[in-house]
C-alpha cells in the first residue's frame, strides 16, 4: 500500500490532534481525526476524555454536510461496538464518507479489523498502516494493556553522573534541577497512575501528585506496601483515595485504611512480598494504560528483576557523589556481561543543566503487526 | 569592536583550517590562517607540526604578491619571537598586508600582545577577539599550559547506565560498543599523552596506543605506578618508551626500567603515593597540552579528589549491571549535596548504541580575557 504526501500530511495532523488528549483520555486511547475533501480539511477532532465523543464524531460534526465524499484520516481504527458512545463506524457510514485511512488497527485482538470491515461492507474504501509506528508510540500503554493485559511501566529515576540517587545519609533533595523536576511532573501527568513503594514514602514522604504542570485529572496514586507499614499521616494518604498493594492480611489495618476510602489489593507472593507481575495484571484489569513508577533502590530493583519495567526515564545530574552514596537499582550480581539487562536509547537530551535519557527494554516493545 | 559577516566567515574558515592540525601540532597550538583581498581568499594555511612553518607562512606563500594590501585572519596572535622558525609578525610586515584580525591573543602572559604591537608599529591595522571562544576551545590544552602551567586533563570512563565500570569479578570487556571504543581512540589521538595507572595495567594490560583511527603521531604514554609494580612483560612497556611516574626510590627497579628506554619521574607525596598535582606541573613543563586519562576506580578518584581533572568524557552503555558491580570513582563520602563536585554538560550525543557525555568542571575553564 502506498500513501501520497497529502495522505501523510493529513495523518500527521491527526496524530497532532490525538496528542492533545495525552493527559486526559485514559482509560481510552489518544485518538485524532481529520476529514479532507478536495484537498481541504473540512473537519478535525480529537478524543478528550472517556464518556465524551470520539475523535471521529467531533470531526464529523465540524464538517457537517462537507463530510459527504470526504476522506477520513484517523489514528486508530474506528470502533464498531457500542461502548459508552455509539459506534463511530456507523456514524462514518451515515455521513457518507468515501474513504477511511487509519494509522493502526484496534490493538485489541478480539475486535481488530471489525471497524474497517463494517466500513467496507458499506462500500467505503479503507486503508491502514499510515504512520503506524507513530500511532502505536502515542498509545503504547493502551497497546500494552490490549495485547499483554498489563500497563506500560515507565520507571523514573534521578541520579548523579556516577549513578548515585542519594548520599550515604539519605540526602537526595535535590540532585536534579528545577527544570528536570518539572519535566518529571509532565511525565507523571500523562500516566494513568503513579506508583511508589513504602521505602520512598518513609524516606521522602512524597505527595506523588502532579504539580508544576497543568493537569486536568490527577493520576491514581499506587503504594506498594507489603506489611502495611504506611503511617496514617503520610502525605500520600491525604487527598484523593489511593490504591495500596500489600502482602499483609492484617484485617484491622486493611479495614482502617479502607475506612478512609483507600482501595487495597492483597497480593502476596511466596516470599511474603507483593507479587509484582500479578499486580501488573490487576492494574491492566483496572484499565491503566501507562504507569509511572518513582521508587527507591529496592522496589526499583524488584520491578526490574521481575520483568515489570518497560522503559527507564533516567535524569542524570552533572555532579559526582562518590561510591559510598546509594546506587540506583538492587539487582542480582552478575558474572557475565552477556547477562546484563540491555536497553535501547529512545531519546536523549538536556533538560536544564541535567541529562534526560529514555531507554527501553528492546524485547518489551509490543510488536508491530 | 564590531566585525562584519565577511570577517566572521573568514575567521570561521581559519578555525576550520586550524582544526586540521588537531592531532599533530603538539606542543604547538593548532592555528589556521586566511588571507583575503577584495573579498576573495588569496591564501590559506594551517600549522601541521612543530618545526614546520606556521599557518601564516603557508598562507603568505600561497598568496605570493596578492598578500600586499590583504587582510589576514589568524586564529592566534602571530608570534614575534624567534622560535624554531622566524617570527611570523616580521613575515606579515614584509609581505605588506594591510590589516590583521586575530581570534585570540597569545595566551602566554609573558608575550601576549607583542605580536600585535609589532604589527601596529609597522603601520598595520590590528583587531582581536573575533570568534575568540571557539579559538580558545580548540586550544584549551595549550591555553591551560600557558596560563596554569599544566595540561588540560580529560578523564575518559565507560560505564553502564547505573554507573558501573565492571562486574564484581572484574569483567569489563566490553561494556560499550565498537563505535564508542573507536570514538575513544579519536580522543586519544588528539591528546599529547594518554595516562593510566598500575591498577588498570594489572587488570586489563592495555597497549594504550591509538588504534582504529588514523594517527600520524602516537601520544606519549604515561603510567602512574607508585611502587613500580609494573611487570616487564606488560604491553604498555612494549613499543615506544613511556613515561613512568612513581613514588618508589628503588634504584635497581628504576635503573632497569630506564635501561629499556623508559623515562621515570620520582614524585612521592607524604602518603607515599605519586604527587599528582606536582606531576601535572611536570607534564606542563614537558610541553604536554592535552592529557587523556583512562584509569580505574582508585586513580580516577585520586585525580578527581586532587583537582587534576578538567573534564569528564563519559560513555554510558544502555545496560544495567547491578549494585554489586564496580563503581566509577573512589571519592570521599559526602554528607551534604552542596559539597558534591559539579560539572557542566558541554556535549551530549549517542555514539552507536551508547551515550557520550562531555562534562566540564565549571570553575576550571581557563577564563577568557
Amino acid at each position: 500500500m502506498t500513501f501520497s504526501a497529502a495522505d501523510h500530511a493529513a495523518m500527521a495532523r491527526a496524530l497532532q490532534l490525538a496528542a492533545l488528549g495525552l493527559n486526559t483520555t485514559s482509560p481510552n486511547p489518544r485518538v485524532g481525526c481529520v476529514l479532507m475533501r478536495d484537498g481541504v480539511i473540512v473537519g478535525e477532532g480529537w478524543h478528550r476524555r472517556a464518556g465524551e465523543p470520539h475523535a471521529e464524531i467531533h470531526a464529523l460534526r465540524q464538517a457537517g454536510e462537507a463530510a459527504r465524499g470526504a476522506t477520513v484520516y484517523v489514528t486508530l481504527e474506528p470502533c464498531s461496538h457500542h461502548g459508552r458512545t455509539p459506534p463511530c463506524a456507523d456514524a462514518l457510514v451515515e455521513a457518507g464518507v468515501a474513504r477511511v485511512v487509519v494509522a493502526m488497527d484496534d490493538p485489541n485482538p478480539l475486535v481488530a479489523g471489525r471497524g474497517l470491515a463494517c466500513l467496507r461492507a458499506a462500500g467505503i474504501a479503507t486503508e491502514h498502516g499510515l504512520l503506524e509506528t507513530e500511532a502505536r508510540e502515542l498509545n503504547l500503554g493502551f497497546v500494552s494493556r490490549m495485547t499483554r493485559g498489563r500497563p506500560w511501566l515507565r520507571l523514573k529515576a534521578a541520579a548523579t553522573l556516577d549513578g548515585k540517587t542519594a548520599l550515604e545519609n539519605g540526602v537526595s533533595q535535590w540532585i536534579t534541577g528545577p527544570e528536570a523536576r518539572r519535566d518529571g511532573h509532565a511525565w507523571r501527568a500523562r500516566a494513568c497512575a503513579v506508583l511508589t513503594g513504602i521505602g520512598t514514602v518513609k524516606e521522602d514522604d512524597p505527595q506523588l501528585s502532579v504539580r508544576d504542570v497543568a493537569c486536568e485529572r490527577q493520576p491514581l496514586r499506587i503504594l506498594i506496601d507489603a506489611r502495611l507499614d504506611v503511617s496514617p499521616s503520610a502525605r500520600i494518604l491525604q487527598g484523593e483515595p489511593i490504591l495500596i498493594a500489600t502482602a499483609s492480611e492484617d484485617d484491622a489495618r486493611i479495614a482502617s485504611l479502607s475506612a478512609t476510602g483507600h482501595r487495597l489489593i492483597v497480593l502476596p507472593n511466596a516470599a511474603g512480598k507483593v507479587d509484582l507481575p500479578q499486580l501488573m495484571s490487576e492494574l491492566g484489569m483496572l484499565g491503566l494504560n501507562e504507569v509511572h513508577a518513582e521508587a527507591g533502590f529496592k522496589l526499583n530493583g524488584s520491578l526490574l528483576r521481575e520483568g515489570c519495567v518497560d522503559e527507564l526515564l533516567l535524569y542524570l545530574a552533572p555532579m559526582l557523589a562518590g561510591d559510598a552514596a546509594h546506587g540506583l537499582f538492587n539487582l542480582a550480581a552478575l558474572t557475565r556481561l552477556e547477562d546484563a539487562a540491555r536497553l535501547d536509547i529512545r531519546d536523549l537530551r538536556q533538560v536544564g543543566r541535567d541529562i534526560r535519557i529514555l531507554a527501553r527494554f528492546a524485547a518489551d516493545l509490543p510488536a508491530k503487526r
